[in-house]
């Protein structure tokens, strides 16, 4: 009955024969085998294993209401851009999709058309608009998109700050021709948080935490799939090195410069602005 | 720029350009690419992802002084015995190793032989005894024997408990012929802490949570290494299942039984007791 290291994998796996969830033991299965197959092939000293326990550990005792850190160290290892992958093949037609990320929060406010998301946080006024259609073309009415994103200027999300309430989120509704147009300040890169364990690995990876400016969008509909994806300010200098590999060339958008002088909401900046203009596509459901 | 299915682990890999260490470089580049190897196989869903992320959460909340929830995971995926079998190999002649284990606790009293390890809590008495030797059979003087053990009806370790003091813990030095003597509660076999993630995990997979009786023993002298094993109760029920797949044939002892009547520390019984022997031969540092 002893176990040695040609043995003990399967002897792991085998005991799982009182399994009932076949996809349950299909998972576990799989992931003891990868997760043996690592230790073995990089033979993980005992004091690793240990330095192993204690990130993890860390990890988790870091996640709280406003913190996630085990979505933080799942994106920047390329796990949760490899599961969006996965799970978004087969979608010609329709917008790219990418990493959801830590930072939404439920119960957004549902606003009208050019509402002001980023009402009083600093940062250059920005116009974004433009469609939602099928992958035929069609305008969707009645697409309901959730757009969250940083302010203007330190590049924080609201739950980020220990004081004030929320800003940079919002819920749109597509009209009848499958428009929608929002008001915000235009986002700017930001380091994911890297005071914790995910932050310090990175340090000793060689890694940066910044992520290139985006806005963040959920886009839902009965007859068609949810997206979530983000659009990303061409020219960001992190285009190229997002920490949580999120960038596909398809969501660059041009955020065009202004100067100050009339608004596509038909009012008036005194500030120089931009404006973004994005068409989504929806695959069906 | 845009990252795919076929060239994201890639990528992940590639990042890493700037690591100063070779060491970390490597584990993290294994890591990486068996961890997406994993996702790509069973082809994880989103909500499967997120499922193990609300797991690790969980398993990382259940942690503080007294709980260890990851070295409970890392036990039952018989990850420990694996990197215990890979850092121990060519051992020709010394005592097999075994999982260290969530329950040992740094600062137990040092006793002299014959000492109770167990004195006031309940169990069958039990003389516990033998040498620690080199592997060319030359006793080991001064050798440090730290002992740990639940109670012997329960199978709780003190730390398990609310409420008491340190039980179940000593440290024992060999005499100049290698000998080791001490006095105890006879274990029994224990559920691992099951109130917990690990614990819902192994109902999942259909698996119990128990271990077979044993007492757990590290040995330490400066001129071998360090040796960190049980010893395993003979005919104990869950020697062929046991939760953490430590049982090496090698580490099972007969636990002899006797009527009330005279001890091997000199004294008397006036409850039946059990004697164990066992001997341990330390590898070279
Ligand atoms: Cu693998
Ligand atoms: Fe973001
Ligand atoms: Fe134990």
């Amino acid at each position: 009955m002893s176990l040695d290291e040609s043995n003990l994998t399967d002897a792991v796996i085998g005991r799982m024969e009182g399994c009932e969830s076949p996809r349950l033991r299909q998972i576990m299965t799989s992931l003891i085998r990868h997760l043996h197959d690592f230790a073995r092939e990089v033979e993980l000293t005992e004091d690793e294993w240990f330095e192993g326990i204690r990130f993890l550990t860390a990890t988790g005792r870091m996640c709280d209401d406003r913190r996630q850190e085990f979505i933080l160290l799942s994106d920047t290892l390329g796990l949760s851009m490899l599961v969006d992958a996965i799970n978004h093949r087969h979608r010609a037609g329709a917008t790219d999709t990418t990493v959801f990320g830590p930072f939404f929060v439920e119960g957004a406010p549902a606003l009208p058309h050019w509402a002001n998301v980023s009402e009083g946080i600093p940062g250059t006024p920005c116009f974004v608009s433009g469609t939602v259609r099928d992958t035929g073309g069609r305008p969707i009415a009645g697409a309901v998109i959730d757009v969250w994103q940083t302010d203007g200027v330190e590049g924080l999300y609201d739950v980020q700050r220990r004081e004030g309430g929320m800003y940079g989120r919002g819920r749109i509704t597509t009209d009848a021709q499958g428009r929608y147009a929002f008001r915000t300040v235009q986002p700017v890169s930001y380091p994911i948080p890297d005071d914790g364990p995910v932050g310090k690995m990175l340090r000793k990876m060689g890694r940066h935490p910044w992520r290139p400016a985006h806005i963040h969008a959920r886009i839902a509909h009965p007859a068609h799939e949810t997206l979530t994806t983000h659009i990303f300010v061409k020219g960001d200098a992190y285009l190229a090195s997002d920490a949580v590999f999120g960038v596909k060339d398809s969501l660059v958008v041009d955020f065009v410069q202004h100067p100050p002088g009339p608004t596509p909401d038909g009012g008036r900046s005194e500030l120089r602005f931009s404006t973004a203009q994005y068409d989504f596509a929806l695959a069906p459901a």
